[in-house]
């Protein structure tokens, strides 16, 4: 039972937490979640997404939000682009790295972005040959790969195509979204152990949404497999706060505890961590998402 | 990786979940909750406690409840008893089995209980003795296994030495309970490797509080140790509503799920266990713990 003895943590909190949120949150606050989270030691930070704020409205003034946070050495910021003009708007808002976003299944492609999987990762590679010459990382994700609404189950070896894909297209990482928190470890353990085969486990990290309760046993699972880096969104977020089922990330709080009693490195302090989540629970008005937080804060 | 290929899961919302309640809940209540839970399919339920009604005023009147439930065949109806008074009311009452609790921390016990480890398992001596007699299967549970809120770290030995004085008493089955909900899963495994160097796997339950959102990842760590009875409570009860940070029981809904999602029989129905969930979380006027509850019902 051999674990990793670092973790990176990927704090998706301001991106793929936020943009979910009914009423879009100012960018003061989105600026003061960043700064809050960038003194945690966290090494990476999603700061926002440059989609159209007709479809997002949420993630309008990404812009505004990378030219207002301070910016704290040795800490990446990233944002979403869905496609060319997005990663321009990104690399002129000062981001240091992009990410790109494609489905495991052709349905959930369909549904929420329009066009099959193939169309979105043909999109993608303009942007990637992009991103070489400008020395930018690309990150990809790769949502459903644990069971999609639409489709129910979704093969690995489709995981497995549109991840090497995206791999060869230049994408120094995936991410796999288990986007509707279906997933158990043992599938965890078993859709990466298929992947393995075939991509280097360092490449891979896992990105978990915790609407079943199943998010960190299911990391400790991809932990087991050999997956070094994990997703996850301060205090929670992700969820909505009018659909008291809806998806929320995994708490970055519960994750880091956890990583600290398994004695897994990460840099990260977890008060400091805890304190950018209490900022942002507060500001939205409700409790946190992260049961740690919520135990050392009462 | 083997996991068992059946899981026995132990129901204790009604009583280690509700007996923290600030405000006792009524026996109606008590005994309509225990009759959906039997209809799920789980075969013992925690039906109440025989301690004194001065020191825990939510678990008064469990005779009441007792004689009111209506019993199904197949299912077990247990009481915690602390001495041969309470052991006595619960046989009176009609319980299949009864369970007994030590610490396995000697300042927890002082505390909890007023008195020290040894002098409250000599207390269960005879009880023990008494239910052999009266073919009363006992249930042992062992708690601060994975940390004590006064002394910190707990030795595994003394873990061991507890259980296994417990065991040569007459207790089938030893419960080890993570009281304050701090472990993570490898302290789980590790603890779990050392037990079963001394003690028969097949007499090991867990027993998980939720504080810090590692309960199911502890579980899962437990499942890969060979351990095949789980504690839970329906709604993940136990949490206390005016202190958010307190230390709920696992969500039984949440474990089943798991179980399910694993492959693992258990011969429990979500649908009808989280029925039984989405009644007392009504009848308590809050949400579920349960974030598979919130989920499908949603």
């Amino acid at each position: 039972m051999k674990l990793p003895s670092f973790v990176k943590m990927v704090e998706v909190g301001p991106r793929d937490g936020l943009q979910n949120e009914q009423q879009p949150v100012s960018v003061a606050t989105r600026v003061a979640l960043i700064d809050k989270l960038s003194n945690s030691g966290l090494s990476i930070i999603e700061a926002g997404s440059f989609v159209s704020p007709k479809w997002v409205p949420q993630m309008a003034a990404s812009e505004a939000v990378l030219g207002a946070i301070e910016r704290k050495k040795g800490v990446t910021y990233s944002a979403l682009t869905p496609n060319m003009q997005g990663y321009q708007r990104a690399l002129e808002a000062g981001v240091n790295e992009v990410a790109v976003f494609a489905a495991a299944s052709e349905t959930f492609s369909q549904k929420n972005i329009n066009c099959t999987i193939n169309e979105s990762l043909e999109r993608f590679r303009p942007l990637l040959q992009q991103a070489r010459r400008d020395a930018i990382p690309v990150r990809g994700y790769v949502s459903c790969v644990l069971g999609c609404p639409y489709e129910g189950n979704i093969s690995a070896d489709k995981v497995a195509e549109v991840s090497a894909i995206l791999l060869s297209m230049g994408c120094y990482e995936i991410s796999l979204g288990d986007t509707i928190g279906v997933g158990t470890p043992m599938a965890v353990y078993q859709l990466l152990e298929k992947l393995t085969t075939k991509l280097p486990v360092e490449k891979l990290a896992v990105h978990f949404h915790d609407t079943y309760g199943q998010a960190l046993a299911n990391i400790y699972a991809a932990l087991q497999a050999g997956v070094a880096v994990v997703d996850a969104a301060v205090a929670g977020l992700g969820g909505c706060p009018y659909a008291p089922g809806a998806s929320g990330n995994v708490a970055s709080e519960d994750v880091l505890y956890m990583l600290n009693g398994l004695g897994i490195e990460t840099g990260i302090e977890l008060r400091t961590l805890a304190a950018a989540g209490d900022f942002i629970s507060t500001a939205l008005g409700r409790p946190s998402n992260s049961r740690v937080a919520r135990a050392i804060s009462s």
